[in-house]
């Protein structure tokens, strides 16, 4: 990868110059919310940059971006489709390379540099995308596994269609928060002892709020309504990924979710990193995904042996007290299902996609120990076992004034590819 | 009630003066979609009755209006609130009274009433709110006695949640369409003999396609994130009421459900009214809910006695020949739960409503025989009995070419309170 002119990138920053996330941000000077890209500690603000400089040189032939990086959401910049991303990604690695073929625009512009370059502490982040409708999935296998063995003993483990097809439920899209939004822990509906369903439920604050690691992929476009997309054609759809905690209340969730699946153990909030990875960014990061022996029906059949990325990712739980513990590290290669095979199969019965919308992995975890669970609900066995924090802290669920990172990254250092932070901090329910 | 002046109409018109319900037109004249009620076999089409009247003398002291009817959705005018619906309902019942107080306005403008007083077969319909999200509850609780008693026994029909908690789940807020769409038979994956879990599924169109009669809600307002919605305030945040046809694909259904809830089977197509009937028009028609001996907790608590409305409701079965079968009767009080318990459940962890978000009932149905149920699956027993239509024709599920539509009204005739038509006809999986 080429180096940038841009100062203090760390060889460990998540937004090297092989990145380039997009993002909604507003600044000091503009506080309508607008389109920018990271780059190391700095966010290039492109509102800014399409306003002073003459943009068809950059990315000739392109019209509409100057309108596109002055909304306040990314829709209308990701419908400009996957060609038009990859393009104008080139031409922002170009414009911040050391090397540049256009240094006057930018790099040799003092007055525009200061303008349009912008420390990220100086900067406020908004929600990227305008999510029409939410989808999570529950694609992460090792997940699934143990928390089948948890409640059903490993002969049932999985269910009679979890090898069959991407299993997920409709989400709640108003409920979506970017990383640093504070979450208050939710009220609900509760069996103080889930062995004895005759009791009556009380109404009181979860006691068993959860996080959940997961990928979080965005739609660039949507298919007619009543038309499947072919999951050889799914990669077209797909703008771009944040990481995704499904904060979920567990014992809320338990009490409510027969027979139609979960509602308000998730619908209280769910947060996403606030930059976008386009796709291109994670192409050379390819994996194999879970292997699976099960006869795939035709619509699956992806026909290409590494479908999902080796993106490394981290839990670290924050105390109140400010100590932070990473309790648990896996890969995003740990998926039965691919993104493609999730949008053929939402999308098999003529379901609408659009531009926007957002669709979740499912928890990731590894198939190793403990430190590999990308949930509370793993790692501690459903509050039998406790995770051990920094200073002989524990936890089984999560206390008022803990706050989750997630983070993620792939690539070697000063080419790292990664989401920045993913974090949310919870406030009493009596707040 | 008062008479209107506006011609030819018929005592058993869903749309008197006594109902006023809202929704967005396109017409000859204006193709953009835009603001109209319902009087009679016309369409008073307000965005034009704006521009060419002072809607301070019919609205005194009421400001926004004229840019809230020339917007493509309801959501502005229902963000102003019941009471401002309410005053606007006022004013247009007395606009198109006989003996309103302002004739010069409209009555006796022959210039204005040709133009804004237009028949509803010259105008095409469109959807009329921007939906942020979809929620299906439960609440029928004729319709889960007797769909439980099928797959459980009447023992077990019952899970032991339901009398506890309104139980729903999201939807799927892109797959709305506004009655006369036609709807693709979906494709998933099915299994051929579901009593032989260990067989391969297979991927054809849905064998199993059905219908779902419920009542839809449309917010008016939503709530802080993290703030619930006391059953008390709840009336506050409604704006009004819809048909609504949740098309279901049971064999899709039936395989994918466990353990996240309805996906692919619900998510292809749901079918709404196009006409809002406003939340007061419904007022005098309130009705005694399915009794609950439970005790609730104090959330669900409304402390009124008629928490739900008494509105007949119909089904009819087209077949593409062209015949027409009424094959279910019922009434809209078969519910368990009211809107307000609904609000109140669905916010009660913190979770953001928005304006314009659809809350269905759950499919309703009567306590009697088969011709009071609101879905095949019920009438036929899960295809093991057929339905008997005009001519001998018999259905266990829906046939390609069929229609299906749902009218539901209350009131005397002249004075109906009605929803007109909400309607689909099915097309081939393979069109
Ligand atoms: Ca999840
Ligand atoms: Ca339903
Ligand atoms: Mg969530
Ligand atoms: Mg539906
Ligand atoms: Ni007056």
């Amino acid at each position: 990868m080429a180096s940038s002119w841009v100062p203090d990138i760390s060889p460990s920053s998540d937004f090297s110059l092989a990145n380039i996330p997009f993002g909604i941000i507003s600044t000091p000077d503009d506080a309508g919310p607008h389109v920018a890209v990271a780059i190391g500690s700095y966010a290039l603000d492109l509102k800014v940059l399409a306003a002073n400089a003459d943009l068809t040189q950059v990315f000739p032939g392109l019209n509409g971006l100057t309108e596109a990086f002055s909304q306040p959401t990314l829709n209308a910049f990701a419908e400009m489709g996957r060609t038009v991303h990859r393009q104008v990604r080139a031409g922002i690695q170009d414009l911040l390379s050391t090397a540049t073929t256009h240094p006057s625009i930018l790099r040799d512009n003092d007055s525009l540099r200061t303008k349009a370059l912008l420390r990220q502490s100086a900067i406020k982040m908004h929600l990227p995308m305008s999510i029409g409708d939410y989808t999570d999935f529950y694609a992460g296998y090792h997940h699934a596994y143990a928390v089948g063995v948890m409640f059903r003993g490993p002969a049932n483990a999985l269910q009679p269609n979890y090898l069959h097809l991407p299993v997920g439920y409709h989400g709640r899209a108003s409920s979506i928060v970017v990383s640093g939004t504070p979450v208050r822990r939710p009220v609900g509906q509760i069996l103080l002892d889930p062995k004895e369903p005759q009791q009556p439920p009380v109404t009181a604050p979860s006691r068993k709020l959860d996080m959940e690691l997961e990928l979080g992929c965005f739609l660039a476009r949507g298919n007619e309504m009543g038309r499947g997309v072919a999951v050889g054609e799914a990669d077209e759809y797909i703008f771009g990924y944040v990481l995704l905690n499904d904060w979920s209340a567990r014992d809320v969730q338990t009490w409510e979710y027969v027979p139609l699946g979960p509602f308000n153990g998730k619908n209280f909030a769910s947060t996403i990193s606030p930059w976008v990875v386009l796709a291109d960014a994670l192409e050379p990061f390819r994996a194999r995904a879970v292997e699976n022996a099960t006869e795939l029906q035709g619509y699956l059949r992806e026909g290409r042996e590494e479908s999902v990325f080796d993106i490394g990712l981290e839990v670290d739980l924050t105390t109140a007290e400010g100590d932070t513990t990473t309790i648990g590290r896996t890969s995003s290669k740990h998926l039965l299902w691919s993104f493609p095979q999730m949008i053929a199969h939402h999308t098999l019965g003529g379901c609408p996609m659009r531009t926007g919308d957002l669709l979740g992995s499912g928890t990731i975890s590894g198939p190793g120990g403990v430190g590999e669970r990308g949930s509370l609900l793993e790692m501690t066995e459903n509050g039998k076992k406790e995770v051990l924090l920094y200073g002989m802290d524990v936890r089984t669920f999560l206390k008022d004034g803990d706050t989750v990172t997630l983070r993620g990254f792939c690539g070697a250092e000063g080419a790292r590819v990664g989401f920045g932070e993913c974090r949310g901090r919870i406030y009493s329910a009596g707040a």
